[in-house]
């Protein structure tokens, strides 16, 4: 591979990927990874500029930022990219009322819109509430359409909660489709316009954005399919396997944010 | 498309597919659908072969033939080709010790099958035990082996009961099949095997056996991939659109198994 200043020219932002890069979510909370805190800190106070990416679908963006607060991260709501807005600009842009099939966490995001008589099934990470009734309830939704619509936020297969792997939206939206025979929509990584949406916030272009994410697919793949580089931090949902992915090789491994953050300190011209 | 006489040529046995074609089923016990019960007699009473080739796995072939019975069909357990027999003839074939994801229903089929310390997993129509919790339990365990082993009772994507459309396995085994990039092995049609061994128990040849299902591509699909002829009821989880399915064209469409009844013994040499 050649050498990180090669590898790192030209980035003027970085995106970063908050569960599994930040901090490992759970029940309890969750704990942030040893240096992260300090990372963002440091990478706040540099020339680069930061904006925090996430698939985050189980808690609205301000129950999430208050959490990372109170954690030690220095984030405000305004810095992070989330599905849960981006499907509301959508829903309002073609006129759909979902069936929401979505945790309690997160159903605030969708109070301005209308729910009666729905015509689409969006669906999340919903946890427990991925109970046989819903899911059938949702199944039998669409069905009932003559062109059902699903939407998903996200399409991750699992994450690492500080208890252990944790299935996430994607396997649920996998048996929706096949149940109904048809492909959902995904708003969030690894879709393009998820990834576009994120660099226009920051005013940058493709070319100078690297993103950092413990996804192999959802995080490098995403991203460097939008001409986004892509770093895989050894945290989270990492497994040794990733780094021999059939389709995915990133742009460099590291072994937590704290040693990308070195590295873009160290090699990027600021 | 060809005459009766033509389509039927030769068939000495008839396979029947017991949910929506004998019953719909339901959380009172299922009602019969009309006609089903005198035309089930009356093959029985015909010199054709009749064999019963379910994917029924929320029940033991015990109690679902129990059921049947009180329903008025005359339906012995010895007569009936369920995936869960057939399942755990494979498990001890292969020293395979599973982790069960399965209704409490048929958990009693495999009494005699060690589930210690797991090396695979097995799922059936769990229904309500479909729970995050029982699909997260499963999908660790799959993550934990080395080499994971996914074995399906059928891979249905719902069924209709008298409440509507259900869920079935097929579903929730595409979601682990893609949490965990792997690709499950099934028991129950559509697979070759399981149509197979129905033959087997009737001492005869594909070419002279007619399958009667609800179902196009498990049922239709399936037998005929064996080289068994497949009847389309329109009973049962039957839909318009079947009759134009882009891959499976059934040998005929028939109102009901009553008609596919006295189509069969107006029209076969007996």
């Amino acid at each position: 591979m050649a050498a990180w200043t090669q590898r790192l020219a030209g980035v003027r932002g970085v995106l970063l990927d908050i569960s599994g890069v930040l901090y490992d979510s759970g029940a309890d909370g969750g704990v942030p990874i040893a240096g992260s805190v300090e990372a963002v800190a440091r990478l706040k106070q540099s020339q680069l500029k930061v904006r925090f990416c996430t698939n985050e679908s189980q808690k609205s963006r301000g129950v999430l930022v208050g959490l990372l607060r109170r954690l030690g991260f220095d984030i405000s709501e305004g810095e992070v990219t989330a599905p849960a807005p981006a499907t509301c600009q959508l829903l309002r842009e073609r006129g759909l009322r979902p069936h929401l099939l979505v945790h309690d966490g997160i159903r605030s995001e969708f109070d301005e819109i209308d729910t009666s008589n729905p015509n689409c099934v969006v669906i999340a990470d919903a946890v427990d509430d991925f109970s046989y009734q819903n899911m059938n309830k949702a199944f039998q939704v669409l069905m009932e359409l003559e062109n059902p619509v699903l939407i998903s936020l996200g399409r991750g297969r699992y994450y690492k909660e500080t208890s252990g792997l944790m299935l996430d939206v994607g396997p649920y939206m996998k048996a929706l489709e096949y149940a109904c025979g048809i492909k959902a929509e995904v708003v969030g990584k690894p879709s393009p316009e998820f990834f576009k949406s994120a660099l226009h916030e920051m005013g940058l272009e493709a070319h100078q954005a690297i993103m950092i994410g413990d996804d192999i697919v959802g995080d490098i793949g995403g991203a460097q399919r939008c001409g986004i580089r892509g770093l895989q931090v050894r945290t989270g949902k990492f497994r040794p396997s990733d780094e021999h992915h059939p389709e995915v090789k990133a742009d460099g491994y590291v072994d937590n944010l704290a040693e990308a953050v070195d590295l873009l300190l160290l090699h990027v011209d600021q």
